[in-house]
């Protein structure tokens, strides 16, 4: 676990590429880039920066669903494997994770297509395991309905299987490509799948060697029971998001348990939390920044944003200073674990629906204050277990700049993050162990 | 059609990225790199020595399904999509065009991928739509069989349909980005599918704008009665390969003729075939260069990929030096246009098995020569309208290179060829139209 000179446990950080920032109205700011979604030269130069400043990965989240009450740049966005592909050649050491469905997908493809992307970026590649919460998906992929929450995650567990067993298909050693006696491969390090199962029927073998990193690093971002049974089993690093230490702590724990339970050791597994971050010079700079971007937000698109976690529900039915309304189990076969903390939050505060709105579409950053601040926040959380990471979202079109500079140098100072990138991989920056092929010997 | 200053008709050219060559031995060549397929650094050479020659376009070719006995280069390739991803980002003007299979992908997907590699690109994108011919692809894709011929066709039909409507969601100018009032786009230019079909329910809208070209250049590679119905309903470009002129004038009337009967124009599609080159100084060294590839070949090498065309048939069980065997249908239902002409010049031609899979393992350029010799052959191909433009294969590891440094200028000298680009997309490189949106009043 740990990689620098003194033997200190190293934190990591990634960076979320999503338009202009996390919040929906932040394409209007003065500063940002309205088009940055998708815009090429601006998600290049963002990687640059995370690069620059020594980051593990950036991140590109997904969805499969629109409609006109969707996010800005939900709307027009690119699709994560290609960018991902294209930022490959033009970074050369951070880490390419993208947000793939495996509900909506065939293993082959997806096993292919990440697997191309760790060649094509020497050892890089991310793909962060999701189930689609967007009941609409269905009706873009020729589905009658929408898997329901927990047949989703036996269908994805069944696909990791799938897409492991063809990363296997080669060996590390498998082509010798040699010239003079004609042998391209030794026919012993080919291996068929035959894989036969519930759901999927794959015999193989992956039309592609063995990756730089054995296999890309799997992240699973669910952080419901389903979520996490799947990720105990089968990722190398989960990206959740909690609202208070407590809550992440208590997750950290459950998980890392789960992780042994499963014959995995702690150390397997990264634990990310997603934080919004603000830095300014002091509180009342913070405020300034928060409410710039914060008052970008109309009241009719935050309650479009609130109503996309609960399937599309059309929230100005009810009157906005009135508590937040009753709506049952809405939401319950999408985004569950965000829903359910939206309705103990509104029950527990007692809030307008305006209030759960607007605090939905702009909410205050976890982690913001003077860089110290931010940094002492940020390393709370981390000793105290509430996460081995953290990735990183700008809670204004500014702020992701101002984290890696002036945020990041303080971490390093305190030997808490690499100075200089260690290895090529990103599993080498996550400290991960890479993968025995399951059929060397 | 014509974009000279003389108003000659231009002819167009594309270059195959496979490898080391064409030649399933040619990997064993002294000059060749022998990880070609998955070696990032030679595809951007290779890329970029194309744009040097001012092609239209690089072609990646694309398998669903390989075994133990598929050709080398086959064996362990990079996904077409994502290497192409790459490369636009080490390219600035090329056309960047891909193999995809509408038998084994969702139109959702594909439709999103390839703009996205518009939009990376900056309108260079181009999809190879096949089919899928190799029977074993249904194994990889939890299928229970691989659809016959015809039904394959149904479905690409189909899944061209939805592909194109879902790239017409959003008009050209919906995204306004207006920070001011917040208008992020016009509600009015965007357009949901509700596509109802045969194989396909697709409701759209496509969660990205409307492409730099429109759409992307689709291109299909189908020979076969059924392939060449599909482009003239739907493709903006054919690659196709014949081995005389005659067939290939043939060919060309047909297309034309069938366009014209779907409402299009004649210039609404280019016809490409694909031809091997060799070029040399004088018979003697085209014929030392011919040999050195193709005695890298063994018999035992050529029959498996003889086999490959005929659904992985065993040909090893037939004694090499009788007349080419009786197998029957076999390979009607994969590559059928192929497969018939090598059982017509084998019938034709009275040869031996050993004869028919050392000449399908190596087949002797249509084109080789001096550069004059070369030059003069696509000239009279052009001239005689057997096709718009020719997809360059080296016939050895050095071929491409030299055709670039020694043929390409000949081609430009008289007129035939630019001499620098006359515009940014691949659209314009082939001198089409671009397509209005459906929608747009």
């Amino acid at each position: 676990m740990s990689d620098n000179a003194n033997n200190q446990r190293q934190l990591r950080l990634g960076a979320i590429l999503h338009g202009a920032s996390g919040n929906m109205s932040a394409w209007r700011h003065p500063d940002a880039t309205a088009d940055a979604s998708i815009n090429l030269e601006f998600n290049i130069a963002s990687a640059k920066k995370a690069e620059q400043g020594k980051f593990d990965f950036v991140f590109v989240a997904d969805g499969l669903y629109i409609n006109e009450k969707s996010i800005p740049h939900f709307l027009n966005r690119f699709e994560p494997l290609t960018l991902l592909a294209a930022l490959s050649a033009a970074t050369d050491k951070i880490g390419l994770v993208g947000t793939l469905s495996t509900s909506y997908s065939d293993p082959f493809t997806v096993a292919r297509q990440f697997a191309s992307l760790d060649h094509l970026s020497n050892g890089r590649a991310g793909w962060n395991v999701v189930t689609s919460p967007l009941e609409g998906s269905a009706k873009n992929f020729s589905r009658k309905e929408h898997p329901e929450h927990s047949l989703r995650y036996r269908i994805a567990g069944e696909f990791l299987d799938v897409a492991k067993g063809l990363w296997d298909s080669w060996e590390d050693d498998a082509f010798v490509r040699n010239k003079a006696s004609g042998e391209f491969f030794r026919t012993g390090k080919l291996h068929t799948l035959n894989h036969q199962g519930e759901f999927f029927s794959v015999q193989g073998p992956l039309n592609i060697g063995r990756t730089p990193q054995g296999r890309p690093i799997l992240f699973q971002a669910g952080a419901s029971e389903d979520g996490k049974r799947l990720a105990a089993q089968h990722a190398d690093a989960i990206f959740t998001h909690h609202d208070t230490l407590e809550q992440a702590q208590d997750f950290y724990q459950d998980v890392k348990r789960q992780l042994v339970e499963q014959g995995r050791e702690p150390d397997d597994l990264r634990i990310f939390q997603g934080v919004s971050v603000i830095v300014g010079d002091d509180d009342a700079d913070v405020e300034r920044q928060y409410q710039e971007t914060a008052r970008l937000v109309s009241i009719e698109n935050a309650l479009n944003y609130l109503g996309r976690y609960f399937e599309h529900y059309d929230f100005a039915r009810h009157p906005l200073d009135a508590p937040f309304p009753d709506i049952g189990d809405l939401g319950q076969n999408s985004f569950r674990s965000t829903t359910d903390a939206i309705k103990h939050n509104a029950r527990e505060r007692n809030l307008t629906l305006r209030q759960v709105a607007l605090e939905a579409a702009s909410p205050r950053p976890v982690f913001s204050g003077t860089p110290e601040a931010v940094a002492d926040g940020l390393q709370r959380w981390f000793d105290s277990e509430a996460a081995d990471g953290f990735i990183i979202s700008g809670g204004t079109p500014n702020a992701f700049g101002h984290f890696v500079d002036r945020v990041v140098p303080i971490l390093q100072q305190r030997g808490l993050f690499r100075q200089a990138y260690h290895g090529d991989t990103l599993r080498e920056h996550l400290g991960l162990k890479r993968p025995l092929n399951r059929f060397t010997q």
